[in-house]
């Protein structure tokens, strides 16, 4: 007899993901899973998108980091509702974390919720927690052939934000080279440029935001 | 009865690695176990390495990646013993993986040998392959609180190489504070600020590593 764990786990993760989906579906939330390398950005995105969103979008965050309230304290500023999930040791956010953190964020006030996985190009892109899409940021001071070498969170992804436009100019990322790889291994995978630090792109990523609402609700916002 | 997988798979793995070990230290290898996120700079960092080597101590290298053979076509340039190990999906390279490579690489011909770990801040630092050190690097646009919320890294590790140093005046990442934090995790560790673009510190990185080599072979260079 052979034993598939990791089947078995995916399995069983797939089903608590849909039980998620449901309370998020009821609660009318658009859930994304936010997914990068350690470093890319995605809590400083999250510090502008919440500026952005203010008086449209509702944002609720779940911020996932093996240790430290860092992220938590970082979003506490633009009162949000932000809960921190420290995973000990987890490389990954799976959907039973998802799903304990739950009674902890009052959905009927979130109209956005975000998922911030732990920092990590690899593990998190297997994990389903229970999101309409998954969505990842690659920084161009990471390389422009990461797609290839990391396919699969590329492949899962429904958009790829490309962070940190403003350090182009000082490093030797092919901003076409890493586009074309992008495409290579997800050939429908939207792509934004963007600079949490001049802002470049923010509008363009709040309006995708808003668009997927729309699209999810037939609304632009429950307000 | 409770079942602990992980405790079972590392101790398989710390057993796999001891032969290795054995191995390694058999032709008079220095193994070093090398880790970073994606694109921190591994590769690079042993182009710079190759060069600076030249004519000292004989380099080879295990490269692994989840996919492509990039960083071999990189590295064979510089007429070295190099092996690509591809993952598949795998986060991280394990001792059964590098027990497999052995014999496609002629450690009788090397005197210290990378092993290049796939690109991720967590898992590869649970999984020991046989190396007589693990080291890491973080490079400053990945942020200063790093050491923090992935610890287990920082603490494994001998040597932090703080990369990309000449792209430290373009972001908000503290030098000092990212030493702290490292140190607070690992109070050990020795540290070195490096540019693989200006050349910063390489020489210091390769003086460790000819240390290194001298304290385990009490001798410079085999030659």
């Amino acid at each position: 007899m052979k034993i598939n764990v990791m089947t078995d786990v995916l399995e069983a993760n797939d089903r608590i993901a849909a039980g998620n989906r449901e309370v998020f579906d009821r609660h009318k939330n658009l859930v994304l899973n936010l997914m990068s390398s350690p470093g890319a950005g995605k809590t400083t995105l999250l510090e502008r998108t919440a500026e952005a969103l203010q008086g449209k979008l509702r944002l609720g965050i779940i911020a996932g980091d093996i240790e430290t309230t860092r992220d938590k304290e970082r979003l506490d500023k633009y009162d949000l509702p932000v809960v921190q999930l420290n995973t000990g040791s987890a490389c990954h956010l799976d959907a039973n974390m998802i799903s304990s953190a739950l009674p902890h964020i009052d959905l009927a006030s979130v109209d956005v919720l975000v998922i911030e996985n732990v920092g990590n190009l690899v593990c998190p892109a297997e994990f389903k927690v229970g999101e309409d899409f998954k969505i990842m940021i690659l920084s161009v001071t990471e390389g422009d052939e990461k797609p290839l070498k990391y396919p699969l969170m590329f492949r899962e992804s429904s958009l790829l934000l490309v962070n940190k436009i403003d350090l182009l100019k000082y490093t030797n990322f092919g901003l076409k080279e890493a586009k074309a790889n992008a495409r290579k291994i997800n050939p429908g995978i939207e792509i934004i440029d963007i600079s949490c630090i001049t802002g470049e792109g923010i509008a363009e990523w709040t309006a995708w935001l808003s668009g997927c609402y729309q699209k999810k609700f037939g609304t632009n916002s429950r307000a």
